[in-house]
């Protein structure tokens, strides 16, 4: 152990197999557990040399009423929804909402967990940046028990709450749409492999193909580094091709526009030589000329779930065991993909 | 004077009728300023029994190196650029931002900038909602020597420095636009007539117009509250009309592609039975079909301005003295407005 390291609660409860919940309410002496388990517990706390936060506590008691949100970025619609869902909820509860974002920078980011925890906010709500590879600045603040949870972008790594959506199943939904329009070579326009959600919507495409006898071998992935003149590059090379593909399901939506662009460029017909599916479902989507089919993601609710959850756990109307929310995404099927049979 | 009112430099300032940071320059003994300036002040400020305010020198001595910054809401485009060009600025600058949404409300807007002093910012950068119609939370922040300043959404009756946009000009040139392609009954679709922007782009327009030689009397004006229901309501009211309008131009984007949505399901030809011009340039207005002409705002210029402006006075490198930036806009002609001739 560190010198001068603090024993935590969650240390205690990873200790001794209960959860957090239990241990705060153990040191409590909550009426509600039995005395058997409390006194293990504080048995446990004194032998670990314990000592109760009084600082945490204090924080906890004298609540600034604000909660502290960090996300990549502010003009990505998906984030602005989840920003919209968190603030209605926070008002709606008394609280107000700082914001920073991270600007997909590690380094901005712990800078932003410094200035949200010294402007003493009551919990966070954090969407990790694409850089962020390591946690430390994240386990701090698990250390000192200052509350927060993760949203769309998280790490399993920290055992906090979590609010995601189904990726791959969102993905399965628009390929499997593709191939009952009869498309049978379905092509995967993807973003760099080592993103989350390039892998996990990959899942799903996988998925969908199998499921109409398409095996692994046949699948057709073009990767771009998401900048428009790579989006550009794979959809000039896609067209190109002898054998070319008679769909397309683009990770995101902006990627999917990019390929429409260039597909008009060169005459080829959507939906009818190339179909089209996107994910994301930006508003630009739905005016776009053949306007785009795609997948919702419930951005404000998953912003509104976060907060909810957040200030149940402050509130102590659920504990803060953590808990994992997966919210489903919709297909919207619209012009780019649907066959005249 | 109010009992226990705290007399602040820029009263003495507004007394003797000098800038704010001459006084500052006097209370600190500067050596630039003429010793008779100088002595004029020093005894003005113990007359008025001034006390120089030490939290205030405190607070700007131990800097956060945290700006804060308010906005309408952050779905907008334009405030996202906004928001990015304060970022990138301050980051340069070795300071993070929290940002703060209103919510379009006046209330939030007060809570928010209690919110962010309490959080103790070096300064703040606001942009009004559209309810605020009093300034009491604005005038107590410069009372209390709290530096800030306001961009795109101001008010004059404080006297900082601002950043706004020449929205007059910006409508005049989406006008003239019109005109030149060879249109001569255009019509304006405004929003709710007490908004600024209504009022300025309005004043644009009829400047255009006259200046072909359209009396404001043939001004053809059509009000809408902005939502989707009041757009289409007066999209059709004008499609039905007998002489009936050969250009629009909306007061902003979306009421452009609402109105562009009615065209196309009336069958009419844009832009050759009724042109379109619109004001913002959202992302979503390169790619309609067709393509939407529209006056291009520097969102993101405009907050690099502002940020800049208020770290050079929170740094001494500009005085404090209130200026004003209005930054020009500029055509961005597309498929919706022009003519073949």
């Amino acid at each position: 152990m560190k010198k001068g390291h603090q024993v935590t609660m969650k240390e205690i409860a990873r200790k001794l197999g209960v959860s957090v919940s239990t241990v705060s309410r153990a040191l409590k002496d909550s009426p509600e557990l039995h005395p058997d388990t409390k006194k293990k517990i504080v048995e446990a706390a004194k032998a670990m040399n314990y000592q109760y936060n009084l600082l945490a506590q204090s924080l906890r008691i004298s609540r600034s009423k604000v909660l502290g949100v960090i996300v990549p970025e502010l003009t990505s619609h998906f984030f602005s929804s989840n920003i919209s869902g968190i603030s209605d909820t926070a008002y709606r509860r008394g609280y107000n909402v700082m914001i920073c974002q991270s600007n997909e920078s590690y380094e901005q980011e712990k800078a932003n967990v410094k200035t949200l925890v010294s402007s003493q906010v009551d919990g966070l709500l954090i969407s990790l940046s694409r850089e962020t590879k390591s946690y430390e600045h994240l386990q701090e603040l698990y250390d000192r028990e200052i509350p927060f949870i993760m949203f769309d972008r998280v790490t399993e790594e920290i055992p906090v709450s979590k609010v995601t959506v189904d990726d791959a199943h969102g993905a399965y939904l628009a390929v499997h749409h593709l191939l009952e329009q009869g498309c049978r070579k379905i092509a995967y326009f993807s973003g760099p492999e080592d993103l989350y959600i390039s892998k996990k919507r990959k899942e799903g495409y996988l998925e969908a193909l199998k499921e109409f006898g398409i095996p692994e071998s046949e699948a057709r992935i073009y990767v771009t580094d998401l900048t428009p003149e790579g989006n550009r590059k794979i959809s000039l090379q896609m067209i190109a091709e002898k054998d070319r593909p008679d769909a397309v399901f683009a990770m995101i939506d902006p990627l999917a526009i990019d390929l429409m662009t260039v597909l008009k460029e060169k005459g080829v017909k959507i939906p009818d030589e190339i179909a089209l599916a996107g994910f994301t479902n930006n508003p630009t989507s739905a005016v776009v000329d053949p306007s785009l089919t795609t997948i919702s993601q419930p951005g404000y609710e998953m912003g509104k779930i976060a907060a909810n959850h957040l200030l149940d756990q402050l509130d102590e109307i659920v504990s803060d065991e953590p808990q994992s929310f997966v919210l489903q995404t919709t297909l919207v099927a619209r012009e780019s993909s649907k066959k005249k049979h």
